[in-house]
């Protein structure tokens, strides 16, 4: 083997008082890691491993509060004020939602190493339900890896020429992606099964119910073109790769579907028994029947309601 | 001391196909080092240590080509192409020039992982009298270390929203910074002595004379915030540091003794008397009077051409 080329004597000169320090480096939490960007004050990228197991649990994102990482040194961290007010919700890369099994990683998913400036409906909407079509992924497979970034890519003008073009928010210039990417892996029986792969890049922006997710499919080595990242190096360039969206549905919850759940959200976090009545009743608005599992909730809501009486509040 | 938070089963089971790499590591090479930004196509930074023994030599760009780096993968270099007809020259980040010493080091510095895509009036003109600055400091100091590399800064729209803009070129999509930086340490009597430092933010395009290079220092503590990386991370924080420009003069070429020393190189590679002539007309014609250094390059040059005859070549 060659002698390590750092430490020629011209190598020893050069970094003499230290080489500049970008902060790429993996950061390791309880249930996530990431590459944080110093430049943009938001993730490269953020890794999960995802199963049934691992999803259990009842930690409660409001008991989580936004705050900067600790870790991050204090010049290149974004702040929640950058973010107030902006126009742009702050959007978890690893999901509050993927960490129920421990409030301590579930509190760090909202350090904001791990959130990026995303359009609210797109957060609410579109981006939510692809999360739990991750989650639910863990049903079929009994490992499933996620990477999920952001990504800055350009708008082609009438001349041909290409141009990226992004905002930057508060006083810590924290950077507006134009689209998020999410690579998914998938592995039927662990650790030896055939893997499954799709990857994903997703305007920042609204997107409804009229857009299947495989419209934003793309191939793994145009994401890399685009993101600069290499991913699952590990995997045996040798193996064949099935496909997420043929072997899997990738499809994502319908209009109907994801307003039965967001509406099951609402019921069990209901307050009154006059806030529980409206809620079933903008349900009916919307000319959508509670299935039989809304139903139980609402029962069983009713019931808690009625014998903590009118005045208690826990 | 903590376990390696990257040992835990949590970690094991995320890094399980291996984490993203993005390509930020440090690369060596015979006189300078860098770190690769395999998103953008270009270099993060480029580091180097100049001393008067170091830029003695020999070794002339004519031998050398811009090539793509072999060190890079091929899905994140940029090529030759990506440069021709885009109206960008190919900017060196470590100069050409500061690689006299060594053929090898010099061709290194061809490659397109120390190059950007820089305007080629700033490129020939005043980032090419701050690369001169450079080496004179060697004259005055035993060690000088330089840090370059690009910049993507915002514009302020009427609306107070900040916008980062640039373009790409090219199939690989070559990013154009809008700015560069170039920061400067610099040793009178190495290895024990005060250090001085100026850091420098240069928008990339044409510069003329009637701008000094005191216009473009900023602090380093806002360089950093703006790049995203943290320089000489060895140098003592408690140490004094001295402001370069105060301690030096920051000062560059002037148009005349620019228009010499561009001269001197005309004449150094005239390869007829005509040719000869004519470069020295040229100056007369600008109203500037050759300094007695021109004149002795031009009578060597002239008896060396009488001497090979109207038709040799070399
Ligand atoms: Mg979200
Ligand atoms: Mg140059």
């Amino acid at each position: 083997a060659d002698a390590d080329p750092k430490e020629s004597p011209a190598q020893q000169d050069i970094g003499r008082y230290g080489l500049p320090q970008a902060g790429a480096e993996m950061r390791y939490y309880a249930n996530h890691t990431l590459s944080y960007d110093q430049a943009k004050r938001i993730p490269r990228w953020v890794a999960e491993n995802l199963s049934k197991a691992k999803l259990q649990g009842v930690a409660d994102r409001k008991h989580c509060k936004f705050k900067p990482d600790p870790g991050i040194p204090e010049a290149f961290t974004a702040h929640n004020e950058d973010y107030l007010r902006s126009g742009w919700s702050r959007g978890h890369m690893a999901p509050a939602g993927d960490n129920k099994a421990c409030a301590q990683s579930m509190a760090e998913t909202f350090y904001l190493s791990n959130i990026v400036p995303q359009n609210y409906e797109n957060n609410a909407g579109f981006w939510n339900r692809l999360e739990m079509y991750c989650r639910n992924l863990t049903n079929r497979f009994e490992d499933v890896w996620i990477v999920s970034g952001p990504l800055f890519l350009p708008e082609v003008g009438e001349d041909g020429k290409k141009t990226v073009s992004y905002q930057l928010l508060g006083k810590d210039n924290v950077a507006v992606p134009t689209h998020l990417f999410k690579v998914i892996l998938a592995q039927r029986n662990s650790p030896s099964d055939t893997l499954a792969l799709g990857a994903f890049v997703v305007p920042n922006k609204p997107i409804g119910f009229n857009h299947p997710l495989t419209e934003y499919q793309v191939s793994l080595p145009d994401l890399e073109r685009m993101s600069g990242l290499s991913f699952f190096p590990r995997v045996d360039p040798a193996a064949a790769i099935r496909n997420l969206c043929e072997l899997d549905s990738c499809r994502l919850m319908d209009f109907r579907e994801f307003t039965l759940y967001i509406t099951g959200r609402k019921v069990r976090g209901a307050r009154s028994a006059e806030k529980l009545e409206k809620v079933m009743a903008e349900l009916k608005d919307m000319g959508i029947a509670a299935d039989e599992y809304l139903l139980k909730l609402y029962q069983q809501k009713k019931e808690e309601l009625s014998q903590e009486g009118p005045k208690t509040r826990n």
